[in-house]
């Protein structure tokens, strides 16, 4: 078993990695100090591993919330429904939140566990690439606005994460692709070596080679955990990790959450990000090129048919990054090397825009 | 001017007291950094100070937010609202939400700023005495849900509390009891001085005497600005404050927010918490009978005709303070001295409530 520590003083937790772990006797049961455990999960991965987490959690008081899967379903309604069954049932402040699923679950599910009582115990089982690589560690939680994504929420740490590789052996194609979009953007952002290795290892993890796998999550999980030991609350490099996710947030608000899977327009985000940044004269067009490349090459895609520039650049707008009514960005000077700025050239926003969306192809 | 200042390091402010705070020039500006604010407020107060605050916060953008007045509005729908109408103007990260009201606004409005985009800048401009003592000072946040008083929440500090106790001047007379039901709390718990002060002295502070409601003001933000600079997330000490307010809470919650004023509730469950504090030993007769008397005096309702035991104890069950399944009470051992238990006879529970609550007066 790998262990990683998201170190956070008396908030630190433990990420535990490895193929099997749901299975293992004594590893999840030792994570969750609570007796009583309330199971966020979905239609989709209930049926696969609720029963293994359950079996694994014995003997405490366990009940299971199973929410419709895909990103239309994180929204206010469906907190509330998860907040009806904790307190209807009557859960003390010395429950736990367990999240069992993707970022979907993972998101929602946390924000429950925070504004429960003012703030409960959280352990993360994150059943998709995109979960184990990204979303569930850091303590980011909240739900979808019709107005924007994640735009209500808490920064709320888990008391562990708890990633069984062999989850992913029941992941779709599609989900997997999506998580890789995450994985190329540790890459971008600060590790050109983890980069290279992707361009070299792609058909690997697209086959879903176990050990590719096992070192993309590693890897990931000791990026996202040294960014976040070192700020929590996106006061400043933490913003790093929204590389992509301006673009992707905006395409996934402006679709109504459901045409993109999350990963999917941090893809396309990826290619927009690096565009963006060659046309602002940061970053050479051979590494342009190969961002894009790679993000085709994992079957993402690059271009949003369905949504105008112009619907787009509003959706922008309304993300969390606008401050002072700029949009800030994160850009790219190399692929290793992202940096944050509002002071671009607005035509190369415009530009890029044109480019990647609508029918403008 | 009276400043005091909770300190919690980087994330200290100060308490701004005097009277005619809002109509001094500078004093509200200088506590609001954002060029956008939400102002929430209720359809009672808005009339009332919603035009001095705007004049004192221009030349930014400003955007009120009206609820209707009173507990039973503070609810997620509400918090849905105030979220709305903060994404429909696309109000950024670094907007701040104003508080103008009692401690129904202060909660939901506080709460609101919390979650929206996981955080943003929050001032506290109370306007009744129980805000003024209590429910703005110490970063509490949150929303009722039917099953139970203020169950889904956060810890939020403000960046300012600025009280203008001029505002104390158009508060109802049955309001003004209600905030003193959160000061003999203040006495209770650690300053028998404070409560032998107020056995003095009640009948100046039902008359609406502004040296001695700004003295009550003064002294109770000093005690709690002490108690949450030591134990913000009430890890240990800050539950004391909680005295009476398991009683309180469920009575306001049996009664589905509609019947009781939280102050009043908060009155009432002093009695009870001192009474079940004689019945299981721990305080005298005297003690008891001295609380009873003055929250009595300041017009309180000590008894809960229309609430069955049986039903309180129920709601009492799912408050937060349950852990292990045993409800823990602040109990007393002597004026200005509280404690913590869930070891103490259950008979003297059921004894309190039998002579508390129902007809069986």
């Amino acid at each position: 078993m790998h262990t990683l520590n998201v170190e956070l003083g008396t908030r630190s937790y433990p990420i535990l990695i490895d193929a099997g772990l749901l299975g293992l006797p004594g590893v999840l049961d030792a994570q969750v100090a609570a007796r009583d455990v309330l199971i966020v999960s979905n239609t989709t991965v209930a049926p696969l591993y609720l029963s293994a987490v359950s079996a694994a959690l014995q003997p405490r008081r366990l009940l299971p919330v199973i929410l419709p899967d895909g990103e239309a379903h994180k929204t206010l309604v469906n907190l509330s429904r998860v907040l009806d069954v904790l307190i209807a049932n009557r859960f003390g402040r010395d429950c736990a939140v367990l999240a069992l699923g993707g970022g979907v679950v993972g998101d929602l599910a946390g924000f429950a566990a925070a504004s429960y009582q003012r703030g409960v115990a959280l352990v993360q089982v994150p059943t998709t690439l995109l979960a184990q690589v990204d979303s569930a560690v850091g303590g980011k939680t909240g739900v979808n606005h019709p107005g924007g994504k994640n735009l209500i929420g808490a920064f709320h740490q888990p008391d562990a994460v708890v990633i069984d590789t062999h989850t992913l052996s029941t992941l779709p194609a599609r989900e997997l692709r999506a998580g890789l979009a995450e994985v190329i953007k540790y890459g971008l952002i600060c590790d050109a070596a983890l980069f290279t290795w992707l361009e070299a290892h792609l058909d690997s993890l697209l086959a879903g080679d176990a050990a590719a796998l096992a070192h993309v999550i590693r890897r990931s999980c000791e990026i996202k955990a040294a960014i976040v030991g070192r700020d929590e609350r996106e006061h400043g490099e933490r913003a790093l990790l929204n590389l992509g996710h301006t673009f992707g947030h905006a395409l996934e608000a402006a679709t109504a959450y459901k045409e993109w899977l999350h990963g999917e327009a941090v893809g396309a985000g990826l290619v927009m990000a690096a565009a963006m940044s060659q046309a602002s004269g940061f970053l050479s067009a051979a590494d342009a090129a190969r961002v894009r490349q790679l993000v085709e090459r994992a079957g993402l895609p690059a271009h949003a048919a369905s949504v105008s520039p112009q619907l787009l650049l509003e959706h922008m707008r309304i993300d969390k990054k606008v401050q002072g009514g700029r949009i800030r960005l994160v850009l790219l000077r190399a692929i290793g090397s992202a940096f944050i700025s509002d002071d671009y050239p607005q035509r190369a926003l415009q530009g890029t825009l044109a480019a990647y969306c609508g029918d403008a192809r």
